[in-house]
């Protein structure tokens, strides 16, 4: 178990840094940053986040073997989405006996992408007194723990629903790209089948969690992309979308046990969603022995709220057993007060 | 541990129905019933709950420390709200090493009603390996664990508040006494000030809870209670209202950390809310880092909510440690499918 407030930051882009200043801020202590981009590189972590200075300085280096010797810390790790890429960087970690917290999108339930994977960072960590989490907002939260959260107090469940519809004007070129914003609809069906368009990363792994935390078999899953096509003009500064042209993908996923619907997620992702008279939510319903009905708007921030749910989640971490931990196994890792979490 | 599912339920009101009820439907086995009331003692359970008979027939006892013996078990504790009147059945429960689930009110945070019997009943478990939990909507749910679900993408929570509107149409009459529906404005104040009319049992437990888990150290709870007029003619089988007279009570919680306030509770009760156009809901905002806003319509059902609450935390509870338990400290309490819970 780490017996410090120590953090390594590996992996500095844009969420690696809001992870950064939020730590900061909580009162923990960052011992070394990693990061392979060259323009971070030797630089000190207080000009990368903008913030003032430090009692102690530390500048990101680029060699993870480095930066993880020492005494038992918390990864905190922002550097990709899948397993396949990362799985070098976690096995160096829980290897030295580090706490690894990821945001990355697979980590939230890592057997839906690779359960051979999946079973082995469970025995490493376990083997090293390390502890492995995936979190985030989405896979992680709204589309999955918010949907548990509503199910307790119901007797029994048998459909989950969930539409997470968000407004993607303030991201850059790669997300744009990826949800095929500003193309035409036909250049659009040819994007999704070579794979460039990808929608949403996290369904299959809301769904794993949600099948393991409800006992629930999942025989099949079924994903659709579609576009969604711009009635008016947006633009953003990356992209201009004419009417006609796509303002974003709308991907879902909807798992059955047996031929029985049990859990549908539908994920609206698009620039400008207002100009359509389109309010950003997140909505949910649990069928039962109760209906709930539930309705977040605007919708939970994906961004800001999942450096926060990176950074709250190490003090309850520290308190689970050892080996790959599901966000669904612990506590509600909502925040502690400072006083609390430095104590 | 209990190393069965085996359950003895102890108090057979509406409640302890309900929880029997759907205990059955889960799988468990209900051992031993306890319930005073002369008109249910030595009738077999069976009837009481309305159900076809089972595979074994067990007959309502009045005597507690019979149920009691045998093999460790669950106890499903639905007696009264009050810590002091329950006090003797928990420690009845714990000396012979049970686990107890209680509806009870103050058990949701029995530190809030008294902080020196919630220590012994946590040294009086942890002594006979045995759990304690308070569990139910409200307290337990609606108004704080909904709310620290929500906080879990938060960076900083500065301020939570819950507002529940249900309906008082079903309850019978001692709900309604309860809640001064059917008097004037004055006789309303005047049972105020006779502890007559007590509106909600629970905002101290809740912000107990929440104190507990935010980390927040609370100086000063504020709470008010005030009559909600009618405007129309309202009637339920037990009472009926004239325009001008009291349809139920608005209670209001008010927590504060020095000066500032940072929990608000507000629980409006009445019969039929909907004849004046408002709809029963549980809404909810947390502030922060980021605004969360949320509406639940209608609200979260009580009854059968809190019965679920109670059969959902069954597993989870054998898999904490013994002492006393509070649901904040436990995975999300959801209901796990059949195959899983009697495997």
């Amino acid at each position: 178990m780490p017996n410090s407030n120590d953090l390594i930051i590996c992996g500095l882009g844009a969420m690696g840094q809001r992870i950064a200043r939020l730590a900061l801020i909580r009162g923990y202590r960052i011992r070394a940053v990693v990061d392979r981009d060259p323009a971070k590189v030797g630089k000190p972590l207080h000009e990368l986040l903008d913030i003032a200075t430090h009692e102690y300085l530390i500048t990101v280096t680029s060699d993870l073997g480095a930066a993880l010797q020492g005494e038992k810390a918390t990864v905190m790790h922002a550097t990709g989405s899948f397993l396949s890429d990362i799985a070098p960087q976690l096995r160096a970690c829980l290897a030295q006996g580090h706490d690894v917290i990821s945001i990355a999108e697979e980590m939230a339930y890592p057997a839906a992408a690779d359960v051979e994977l999946a079973a082995e960072l469970n025995e490493l960590a376990s083997a090293n007194g390390a502890r492995l989490l995936g979190t985030g907002v989405n896979p992680g939260f709204a589309m999955d723990v918010l949907l548990m959260a509503l199910t307790v107090p119901c007797g029994h469940v048998s459909h989950v629903h969930a539409r997470r519809c968000n407004d993607l004007s303030d991201f850059g070129a790669t997300v744009l790209d990826s949800q095929g914003v500003g193309l035409t609809a036909s250049a659009f069906e040819a994007a999704i089948a070579s794979g460039k368009v990808v929608g949403h990363v996290g369904f299959r792994q809301s769904i794993g969690l949600m099948a393991a935390h409800f006992g629930w078999p999942i025989d099949r899953i079924e994903e659709r992309k579609s576009a969604i096509i711009s009635q008016s003009t947006r633009s953003t500064p990356h992209v201009s979308v004419a009417p006609g042209q796509v303002a974003g993908c709308l991907h879902e996923a909807v798992a059955f046990c047996g031929e029985q619907e049990v859990i549908r997620l539908e994920h609206p992702q698009q620039i400008h969603p207002g100009l359509e008279g389109i309010e950003t939510s997140d909505v949910a319903r649990i069928t039962g022995d109760q209906t709930i009905e539930m309705r977040i708007s605007p919708e939970v921030s994906g961004g800001s709220g999942t450096a926060a749910c990176a950074v709250n989640a190490i003090a309850y971490l520290r308190q689970a057993k050892p080996g790959l931990v599901h966000i669904n196994e612990l506590p509600l890792t909502s925040p502690r007060s400072f006083f609390s979490t430095t104590s």
